[in-house]
């Protein structure tokens, strides 16, 4: 079975000029197939300012109405994903940038919620994705970019969370590939203190998470996080690391970061 | 030899969402192979007066800086380009939104005048399309969507006319597929008095339009639209109409609009 590199890139690094650059300097040099997935950072946000369009957060969770979605959707679709593929081709990696709408590669389900109106977010699953896609685009020696912008079939594009893109897409082609996912971000691991990044834990088991979970160790946006990745290994995939964006060349060597273990 | 429809969509008609709809009901509607280009339209100056960036013409032209470029790629690559992907995958059409940096679809040189900095615009020619990559696609059944954004092989994006993109994109692809070209706009065809929408010209041949803009009959943003139409047929495509778009339909079997004719 062929190995197939999935790397998530968090907001915080898209954010950085410098650090980007790093970051997709050594994504590049990854051998043999490979796929990045990427999230916002506070680019849309801070357009949606600039427009005048109020940031609408309900029990702390952002509402995508219609104009916010079109914000979304020319940052994240649009300049975030276009300046990481022509930066990639630079680097001589063969970059695919694409939506969840091009050649139908992600459908996703509107959230519905009783009390909440999330407005224009999508949810999605396994099944939602386009496989034989991928799968195309690997064969031909194209390194698929991914968004976090999906659709629903009927016309409407989605806000979607890419933590859970890149878990699903892991989860969805763990029987095709020994899938080995990388979740790339602005700390050096899963951290025993939030406060102190030396306190990182090398490895971490499915029930010592749910254990730190439910003492309030880990907490906050290393939840929902770490239940994707979870769920990627429960699907079977190979391998899970979560490290810093600066470290990604080395974390698949030297055992930087924190590599979950599902039991 | 296999036809090919490729249809270029200009910016007035991608501003009003109805005839947007309409025009793209009647594009999926197109049997066989086919490739939509797409230009920008006023939501890229909209935006760009938003954001407070300062429009620069210098004669006439405008100036492509880098605060311009950003609003030129989230605009075209991401929201028009996504929005119109979207729409077309609700109308049965898999389509497969591309810039010109995906899969090194377009390379195009940055535009060197000796008087004038255009800023991050680039010219592309035949030489530039990544033609392999567009068989693939339409192989696979994909429809390709392409924006006019182009990249430069060293990490740029570029700001590209889209009447070029569509010439040259059918020009490189005359000798696989026999390419029939529509230019879609807002007007009924090639006029001879552009006041007078009646005044359609149902065939332009070359010596004739050479004649009309000597003359100063056939003048300013015509001009550029039908050198590049002409380039396509020196070039040795099938078909090369241009109408109005919501004669998308009817122009293939009833002869609307303005047949081009080599000579």
């Amino acid at each position: 079975m062929q190995t197939l590199h999935i790397v998530k890139i968090g907001g915080n690094i898209i954010d950085e000029a410098v650090a980007l650059d790093a970051f997709l300097e050594s994504f590049s040099a990854i051998k043999g197939n490979k796929i990045l997935v990427h999230g916002g950072g506070k680019m849309a946000t801070d357009l949606g300012h600039a427009l005048g369009i109020p940031q609408q957060l309900v029990d702390g969770r952002r509402i995508t109405d219609a104009e916010t979605l079109k914000v979304t959707v020319m940052v994240y679709a649009g300049l975030i994903n276009k300046t990481i593929v022509s930066k990639l081709q630079s680097f001589g990696c063969n970059a695919f940038g694409l939506s969840g709408a091009d050649g139908n590669l992600l459908t996703a389900t509107r959230r519905l919620h009783a009390q909440i109106d999330f407005g224009w977010v999508g949810d999605i699953t396994v099944e939602n994705v386009n496989t034989n896609l991928l799968q195309m685009l690997l064969d031909s020696g194209f390194v698929p970019v991914i968004s976090p912008v999906t659709h629903d079939g009927n016309g409407h594009l989605l806000n979607t969370n890419a933590d859970t893109i890149a878990s699903v897409i892991s989860s969805a082609l763990a029987s095709d590939y020994a899938v080995k996912l990388t979740y790339c971000f602005e700390k050096n691991g899963v951290l025993r203190d939030v406060n102190d990044e030396d306190s990182i834990m090398p490895f971490l088991k499915k029930e010592e998470y749910l254990q730190l979970k439910h003492e309030g160790i880990i907490s906050k946006g290393m939840i929902p996080k770490l239940d994707n990745a979870f769920n990627a290994l429960d699907a079977g995939i190979a391998q899970l690391t979560i490290c810093h964006a600066k470290h990604l060349k080395s974390c698949e060597t030297k055992g930087i970061g924190t590599y979950l273990i599902k039991s």
